[in-house]
């Protein structure tokens, strides 16, 4: 790759005494951009089209947020469809509406961003500055609504680009360069990686192994990646997953597989969705090269739980310990909510519904829609202070059952119940007695 | 690359548990078939889309011409745009002519086969199926020009998942895996690689280069290579360049590379085109290795030249030797038709037109579009028998001067003259003059 | 490996410089050379002392086979160990024969030639020219004995070098680099590789495999090679093995490994033994990649049956027929040669002794004295003209059982009866009666 | 090399049920190891010989120090050379003194622990366990010299394994494995490495190169590395190489290549030198890359001075401010201290010679011997705490020059005038005046 990218640079330098950028003087320098992109996609030579191409993700670079706000607003304005021969074309399918018609259509409803945004690929730095630039228009976004179609180009060239068929699975372990090691450390978004001592726990020992999928493109940058621990059990907390002076245990003496960490890795990514294979690819490279794996599960999070208890008005005096901070040591409130805590979770991951129809927890949303099943409920799992906060310390345990998962997918996918072990559908009932029972004024689901 | 291949193949086994292909037994196989497909765009599992597209792609392997032809009217009449919600859409565009109306237009107008394709090509060997399924369809659109629109569809996701950001430049010499090597020989379609001993004489001297470009997903495929040697003056004739007795110059004693062979190697990719990069990356790629070059040039076939030249009657009763065999060992004949082929070939490659405007000899339109100059016509350049058949002998160089390229690529673009030597000049117009006074009865152009 | 060359190569120029080759002039060229060596074991600087071997190597190579004579009796006489010292160190030890006083006899014992050796190795190609060295010295060593002390020094030398430790075992493919293959076409000794075609039918098919063994100093230089047939049964003929038109069987579906011919690569390495272990590591290698394996045999020659035989003189009118060419074609003459040879080799095999009291076929030597047991004769395995006239077309297979080869192998070393299989026995028992009956006049051995 | 030992392992393995190491119960421990030793000298099998080094090594990695230092008594009694036929083979010399009988001296006198090393070499991480073993075996020299036989067979064997011609050179950056990074941190020895962070400013910045190297069998384990500064001038002072705020210069800006740091990493490979070797062949890689530099020099301390200035009892009243802390801040004693110190260093550097002739100090033995030249003394070049201590803050620049390093070198040894600038040659004069008349007690040389 990067063979290739000192060649482009080399062409577009030379490309670079083509262009005659001083005739863009006078324009404000907005407007001088929007030439640019005008420029390349008229442009015929391949050096002058590297040229323009290099110089427009540099003045993008250089701007500020308000900047941008506007490069983007120009994007939109300027370079949707062409709309008189697209308003031309759908007279044309009016009269009549074949194949040939609906292919004009096709064609000529395309937005020249989408061009404009292949042409920019090119560039030595394309893909990885086309992902930063996406990253922040997902930031505007939410105060900019209006630029939405401008993001809808993007996901429909990061979904052809970051096709399945491209990426590539990688071990990545103690003799991986740092450059990629370090970037590992930085985007853990889970379960926070303090230091290289901390990673080196994580990839070294012989039951501990993760596996990140990376682009041709972009050979140093893990797209998404996954934490295994290996173990003899089904892991109950986190805190023992992570704790430094743990028992480490023999490859071959594991049956257990515990997924305890996704990450995404890249912002300007975000939809374009790669976890869901992620898994069952390491899941097919451990049952190939440990065939003594018969069991593989997650550790999960339940990040929504305590917000979502905490907007029902529960009228269970008992309850009322979970204000008091480190109630979880206190031995007469703790066991009581033992009782009653994990009940709840389970009914809040598997029974209630939002607007959309759609299980309320984005984890359980995930692994549910991908075929896992709910197989455990962990009182106690993360008594850190974001996970205490969270979800008052509760982590549940999905699994993935080879033969099963194809199924509880498609049942998931049309709108059966959730695939839950026999214990967690039993919780689940009492938790959803539990709150018909005590709470009074309902919150929001 | 194989890991993914392995992984994809064990997933897409599960998944064939999962698919009941018996269900279809009482159908056509061509109905069979189509429903797999409708199946495909709707399945939701990984496992079953993997087994549904593997199994697909078995049958289409499986059917003889007919077979696929029938597959490919399948493809054009169930698989384009779907029609009720497209003329909808059309509507609400027609009452409000606005972007979200032709977003909408851009999505509904897209054809299913479009979809189809990127799904076949997530199973293990996809890319290289569907590649082969393109260029089966390439032989069958002469007599049937009503499956274009299904060519229009590969050559969209093509372009796309052939980008040039995607491509792998790769040095071709003695260490590169056999497998590899072999291709070359098979794909080599301009002077025919006789054996391995041949191969090696053409890679492995000090004054023999080949490069190709490749991608990620297609590792031991070259898909287009250039074959280049080292010389101190610019070549005049291939038979010296392939002589196996020549004298192997020292490659520091070089400064003219000479691209003498370039060659497309997948029919299925007619069309997206690599050959105008490659050069320009070999070109720099050489000139950073080694810098003592300092002339870059072809020495290319005319292909029609005999083929044009035959079609004009012409009343020269000295070129008439032209119709006895071995007239160029003819101590009569070869000196006059020394005097008027080279200026004849002179004007035919810059000259005349077609319909289109373009220029009649397809090499020519290559080299002299991609911003190179005619430098030199070759007299008795090549002496095999395909040769003299083709073009008399003729061979021509095509000089790539690094400060010309874009500016004879834009002049070209834009309909300018040619860019030629001076001598070039002086031969065309004495071969249009020669053409203007000796023939009665014109051929086509 | 290039890299360090090429330092090599960039030193040893800087250094020319500094040596004063011209003061040599008025020696003959062996004096010179002499001198050279000389001052090589005196000579202090880098730079010079790569200059100076450099030199030597670019004599010796420019030699006719008079002239390498004449080298190699320099070196004998003028680098032998340094009398003078060392005869002073034995009196030393006389006087007090302690292991201090033994150190200084091992140091000063050492030739010069062993010291001019390793500053020879450290120019760049250093370990390949002295290895073709040796294989000239071998060349001449039958009819000059006295250089043995010569060649004992090499093989101190290589056997330090060529420690097991720094092998590294690779598998040959379809994949692997031409230079390497060529070199495996061309050391092919047991059954030639006629070209391309055959070679790739010996390494890509499912059921073909061949491993070598590589030094780091000679990274496309195969030292040892196997190659192996994959099977479903105990192969009992060459001709089916290598037959072109054979049945390609998938991997998993085998479950005999069969060793039909180990090549040795470098003749100047003649004596540093690499085929017992390339053989065990194979064997380990198969069985945990393929653990379907459970049989590891070989198809072997018999390569002095033939010879053997024809120095006895029997008297048996039957055995006559081995006398017509084609014999084996006979209805008359096969079956009761067929009673008769595989008994004979049977005993030639594991019967009679040489001098030193050594089994008389060296094939049977290496792979007994290996572990393995003699498993099988095989009846017209051969029939290509070579065979036919060495070993009356008979081939052996050699089983190597795991837990048995340690056993065998002890007990071979400590001059047990050779291991083989009770129907060996019993042919070997017949083979021995047949000689006892038949023969008049003893041949030798 | 992991599939190596994989394999090593898995015979080993096999080979460990094989030998009977019960039949060793009743002696001692250590009479049971001497047992091994001889048994893995006369041992047959390859998988028995495996597992009998295996278990040697277990043995005496589990030895306490007391045991280790029985352990190498054992070797030095019983493992030396045969002394019956060595003294045979004495007798046989005296009679006839020939080049036949010095050859069986030579093999006969050769200890037997050589040959013990080269088998246990043979066992998986047989190199690295030996290395290990030379190390302990240092610790323990000074106080048992009589164990001199034992590490002398070690340094025979290493030399021949550690031949330069297998020494690869590898440039480590930020895309080398983290597990040889860790290594560097750790061996560091000269300006210790505080944390990752630091180790990425010395490897990661344009301006900046490490460089090391390996061998084959210990892939991941560098045996000496050099650091290197670029620079636009020859650096005065460590402080600003290794200062975390400093400019970082274009990599194509710097004309100066600057060795600031070598470490030898294995203890157990003392005196195998690599140094030398290390800096030109770095020298070589940086000219052939980067050709615009023109000045190779080194950073480096001046170890020793400050201890030997203090043995002399310099009777100067300004030179007592050196006892106080932190005198180089006093603005009336920093100013006298810089007129003399440096003149004294540099007589130091150059002058006084020890009993076996050579200089006081070894980095300018290293250097000086090495061809380089010594170019500057700076004057308040390292004032951390260890810097101030041993040197009083003096650093000095060796400059290694390539037309000169070659004519030094010879100079050097054979005992002229060492090479010195200009300038350095007269402040070592004043240097010395300075001592002969302030000092009037001399300290030892």
């Amino acid at each position: 790759m990067s063979f290739l990218s000192d060649m482009l640079a080399a062409i577009t330098e030379r490309g670079r005494s083509l262009v005659d950028f001083t005739s863009l003087s006078q324009a404000t320098p907005m407007e001088q951009t929007a030439a640019l992109c005008h420029s390349l996609l008229s442009s015929r030579g391949e050096a002058s089209a590297l040229a323009t191409a290099s110089e427009i993700l540099l003045r993008y670079r250089a701007m500020d947020s308000g900047g941008k706000l506007a490069f983007f607003r120009m994007l939109l304005q300027d370079f949707g469809p062409d709309m008189k021969p697209l308003v031309a074309a759908v007279n044309t399918f009016v009269a009549s509406p074949n194949e040939r018609a609906a292919e004009a259509l096709h064609r000529l409803s395309e937005p020249r961003r989408q061009n404009l945004f292949r042409m920019l690929n090119q560039s030595a730095q394309g893909t990885a500055e086309l992902i930063q630039m996406r990253a922040e228009l997902l930031a505007l976004l939410p105060d900019h609504p209006e630029l939405d179609p401008v993001d809808k180009d993007f996901q429909h060239l990061f979904r052809s680009w970051f096709n399945r068929g491209f990426l590539e699975l990688r071990k990545i372990d103690w003799r991986t360069p740092a450059a990629i090691l370090e970037r590992i450390i930085r985007y853990e978004a889970v379960h926070e990686i303090a230091d290289w001592d901390d990673l080196r726990r994580r990839i070294d020992p012989s039951d501990r192994l993760l596996y990140a999928f990376f682009h041709p493109r972009l050979p140093d940058e893990p797209l998404i990646f996954v934490e295994v621990a290996l173990a003899s059990e089904m892991a109950s907390s986190i805190d023992s997953i992570l704790d430094p002076d743990r028992t480490i245990i023999a490859t071959e003496k594991a049956d257990t597989a515990i997924f305890y960490s996704i990450s995404d890795c890249q912002p300007g990514l975000r939809g374009i969705s790669f976890g869901n294979f992620l898994i069952k690819q390491v899941v097919e490279e451990l049952r190939t090269n440990l065939p003594q794996l018969n069991r593989f599960v997650t550790l999960s999070p339940v990040p929504l739980f305590a917000r979502w208890l905490s907007r029902h008005q529960i009228e269970d005096s008992e309850m009322d310990a979970l204000s008091q901070p480190d109630w979880w040591h206190d031995a007469k409130a703790a066991p009581v909510l033992e009782k009653k805590l994990p009940a709840l979770a389970a009914w809040y991951l598997t029974g209630p519904r939002d607007a959309a129809g759609r299980l309320l927890d984005p984890v359980a949303r995930f692994h549910l829609g991908n075929g896992a099943r709910l197989e455990r409920i962990n009182w106690l799992a993360n008594t850190g202070n974001a996970g205490m906060a969270s979800s008052h310390g509760i982590m549940v345990n999905y699994l993935y059952k080879l033969d099963e998962i194809e199924r509880n997918h498609e049942a998931y996918a049309s709108g059966q119940p959730v695939a839950v072990s026999a214990s967690v559908r039993r919780l689940a009932t009492g938790g959803a007695r539990l709150l018909e029972t005590t709470h009074t004024t309902g919150g929001k689901s």
